[in-house]
């Protein structure tokens, strides 16, 4: 960074949780800055009227979003949108030199059919899309680094490709036998005001949603193909659970080796991930706990092996809001930036 | 039941979720009064220094355990105690004519041997054990009619075994790919002080446990392999989630014939549960919530199909301490004693 | 009731949770039953599709709101709607003979110009009005026995006045002195989507709200005014607690005589409330615990006396939805037309 | 610091709650590193096999309670034991040139009798104890900054009197009209399996406990006293909260002057905690929410007055753990050792 000083950010859609939680990690980043605060209703307000425990800590006000004005102050963009909009920001920003980095699902997918399959909407922008690299530092590391727009993958994708990845990559398992049981604190619905989300509709209760059809099981197939080298369907399965935050992956597969061990793929898992400073592979017969994850961008990663059924379980935890959204992002901005993959990112949770 | 007036009742082990479960749900039963409440650390205070809330309500003192006093007072007895204490006394309370209900994995298993295998200790009941009817109504409805000793199926099982049922029974699936995330409030823990089960430990946190070892698997294998006649091994794998009651099974399993659509399956799941008042299978796209359940015997059953994977999801709803413990020991109660199955049960719950 | 059948009963407003507790709450009544359901934007649905664990149970569809409809098929109508609502229908649905139970705050206040003065609004029902008791049957309930229209008493000012009743009508304290710190669980903000009730939001915290003017002061002023039999000014303090339901009061108030000791309040109130079956006093040294009156009509309390500071501590606990709203509403229903003010409501607390 | 390096730290009672924050929040801190964890059951077992998700962070094994052993290792010892524990250890770590912090309350009395009365035992400590200096920095920092043995304010009684202080230390209030009525988060009862804090007893529920007799109020008592310059007599009331982190007070107090208006006492309380970092006075009309100080050091303070009664309300958020611990006793560290009073500490909460 040298004299240049911290690296001017700034953040569209800045009033979610999502952005909140990019604007409270940045703080603590020694070079990066946010210069720009930028929303749609909510711009005009001081952003610590939406938090105000950030009062006298983040004093921006979000500002209406003008890409001329953002580009000329910022270096790096985070785009954190419903889906469907980024698509109509992302061009002009990368036009004008911008770094981006999307937290939406526009540019996760390299077929852009298959987007337009699952989310609907028409899309001029193919072009920059298929320059977007997809932003799961721990498999598109290399990639990242030289890219100037970067598809975030998103809270389940992420826990269910961790805990996925070594097993298809090293062909450990029958594909199609895959399935993800996750499960999600609610705060991934977003700071939206939906009664299926009111404490007193969520709490103390647990069901299953979007059952065989949830939008991110195109993502999931489109790495795991990837990663096999081979079309992949794979079973997802997300449930809302009564807590804040957190995501746990409980991952089901069976092996083509019956005869490895837990201790075997511990050792395949750490190999790994040797060079990923957010995973941690967990000791023998050590499973996640999600709270362990919460306020870090760790991955936590528990494995098993039934020898009765031939089967290997992976359970996989993180924090759905840091390494399951903004702190991917800042991890993908430090790659892009040339710092070090973990340079101002919490590493260890309040426990309890 | 004429003159006789309410069949009086014993409930050995009252103090735990359990007993006070027992004790509330009998205290609306029309047929059935307590009369007895047996306790060994407990022994000799009143039950309502336990749970003050039923002070003035519930007058029963808690006594030391005596075999023969409680046969003299109980035409039936709930056994509400740790494994491998049951088998001590349900033969006593056998010879002596009481009806014996056992909330533990005692009398769960037809072979003693798998019992000792999964549980551990000796058992010298063989033959008592070998009389013993497995205490799940909706499969086993007309032998428990008949039974003097009901080995009640607890709450894991319960919750699995009604999503597999018609499934298995009716040759719907490959067997062996049946796999079971199941997900349960921290009460089916009992009341125990137990570190992880204290609220700054188990709150806002989630995580599996037992995978690939749990207890409760052979217990469901049996029952699955009498349904499927031939034997079968299942993917069992519990987790702790942050509510106190309710549990939810999300089962898994691939379908021998892939032309099979959900509605199919809702027709097959409602014919076979017709005469089961307990179980409430839900229309078109509906997914069971845990608190649906709450506070009631009904287990909420929601099914989906993914013709991307041929495979069916079944979901299914309890509450772990009524339809997975106490209700599911008076419904059987119930028909050992003539009533009708619903008697003196809660079929609503309180929402929110 | 003899041969004339279950009393016909309406309830408008009925996709609350209001309205959802007293459908489920006379779904058990023996002698009333619910034959209308009302409501605005939910007009044309089944009852089922806002509360799906209800199919098959309450089988009623929400109709559009007719005054001459509703009072041609019920004798008695439930009005659950957001206040300035009930005022505008209670008047014709009395003229034309129904029995009147509104769950707002609109016939709650003696004095109109006090109503109008917190809650705004014009009113020309003044004479209706006038006619309307009070719905707090433990301290009014021989005129609600011969009322035909009820403004039953709200879930905060439940808690708080049956703690402070005995002391302030049999002169025990100095009004003055009277501070309420009340807390309640989320419902009671209603099934409306609003951020700060989202579970993401509530969850884990607590908060004061309303402090040094919510608009049920001035209610609670009136009775205690009453009571005592001069102008009281109270203080009260509402905070959410991260929980569903219940609410729990913590009454202050300094005693007139300092020679009074805990054992002789409990015995002033277990005498104050000898005639009221749904208000338990607790022994000496027990305090309640709001679960222990979730999913039932009574109001627990606890009484604590410091000599050292010359106070008394009250402690009452509700259900904020059945004693707070639904249930008392019920209980005001039995006495109005004759029948047990327990009949048909739950006792019992499930628990844990 | 120069060349001379972190100062060297250790922690007695590092298993518990207040051991893992405290080992949490130095691993952050830049002048000072943890050489030694002590503890008595737990000895012999490395750290991280008590919290696992600390496996790889931190690698140190707790070992047997050696005084001279940990007085040649440590600079700084903090002991996090149960109450009576410090009082013996103390004088030979003070002996041996030690920087003691107490987080218990062996030493945060002027007074040994009042100690001896509300928590027992023997005391042959009284020339040390006399040294000792109360660990609350707000009130006492020139003090702490040269003393020896700090007896580190507990988590009430920081909550309680950092919301009462300005108004004790101005005469603005009638002293013996000041009640607290406090709210916690159950982690507050420590990392110990107690029935009445398991996750199925304290979710969904309120209770207060204490009343009339928390030891704490004694403390909060003396302190009060010292800062009015008179003997003062406050209700304290703790409350049981169903959540893992947090306290709440609620203070309540007459005013002397009524014509006091809330932006007055925001102005004073401003003005008093204008050197103290960690405390933030809000703006008008805004109340705090424990989850705002949640994960920092911080505490909120809120205040209204009501015109209607002439008091003044005042409500301050605290993270127990930090703030009313292990925090504070870094913060009190900080300043004897010479450093920034906010070296090292967390001052931005994760939201939601």
């Amino acid at each position: 960074m040298g004299d240049v000083g911290p690296v001017p950010v700034g953040i569209v859609g800045a009033s979610g949780y999502g952005g909140v939680q990019l604007v409270r990690l940045l703080a603590d980043h020694p070079a990066a800055e946010v210069v720009y605060l930028g929303g749609d209703s909510s711009a005009g307000k001081p952003f610590s009227s939406l938090y105000p425990h950030l009062t006298n800590c983040i004093d921006l006000t979000i500002e209406a979003i003008d890409l001329e004005k953002i580009a000329a102050k910022c270096e790096v963009v985070f785009l954190s949108l419903p889906n469907g909009l980024a698509c109509q920001m992302a061009p002009t920003l990368i036009e004008k030199g911008c770094k981006v980095l999307d937290l939406s699902a526009d540019y996760r997918f390299e077929n852009l059919e298959t987007y337009k399959a699952w989310y609907g909407g028409d899309r001029s922008d193919g072009a920059v899309a298929a320059n977007a690299v997809y932003g799961l530092p721990e498999l598109y590391r290399d990639r990242i680094k030289d890219a100037q727009l970067v598809g975030c993958a998103g809270c389940y994708v992420t826990a269910s490709l961790l805990a996925l990845a070594p097993l298809l990559k090293q062909g450990l398992i029958v594909p199609e036998t895959a399935i993800i049981d996750a499960k999600s604190g609610t705060s991934g619905g977003g700071r939206k005001a939906e009664v299926n989300l009111l404490l007193a509709e969520a709490d103390n209760s647990l069901g299953a949603y979007g059952v065989a059809r949830h939008r991110h099981t195109p993502e999931i197939e489109q790495i795991c193909s990837d990663l096999a080298g081979q079309d992949i369907k794979v079973q997802f399965t997300p449930h809302l659970i009564p807590m804040v935050r957190g995501i746990l992956a409980t991952v089901y597969a069976t092996l083509r080796d019956p005869g490895l061990v837990r201790e075997d793929l511990i050792t395949i898992f750490s190999a790994f991930y040797r060079n990923s400073p957010w995973v941690k592979v967990l000791p023998s017969g050590v499973y996640p706990q999600t709270k362990w994850a919460c306020g870090t961008n760790l991955c936590y990663i528990g494995i098993e092996v039934d020898p009765r059924t031939d089967r290997v379980i992976v359970m996989s935890a993180i924090d759905n809001l840091i390494k399951g959204q903004a702190g991917q992002g800042i991890q993908c901005m430090n790659l892009m930036l040339g710092y070090e993959e973990t340079l101002g990112l919490p590493q260890l949770a309040f426990y309890p």
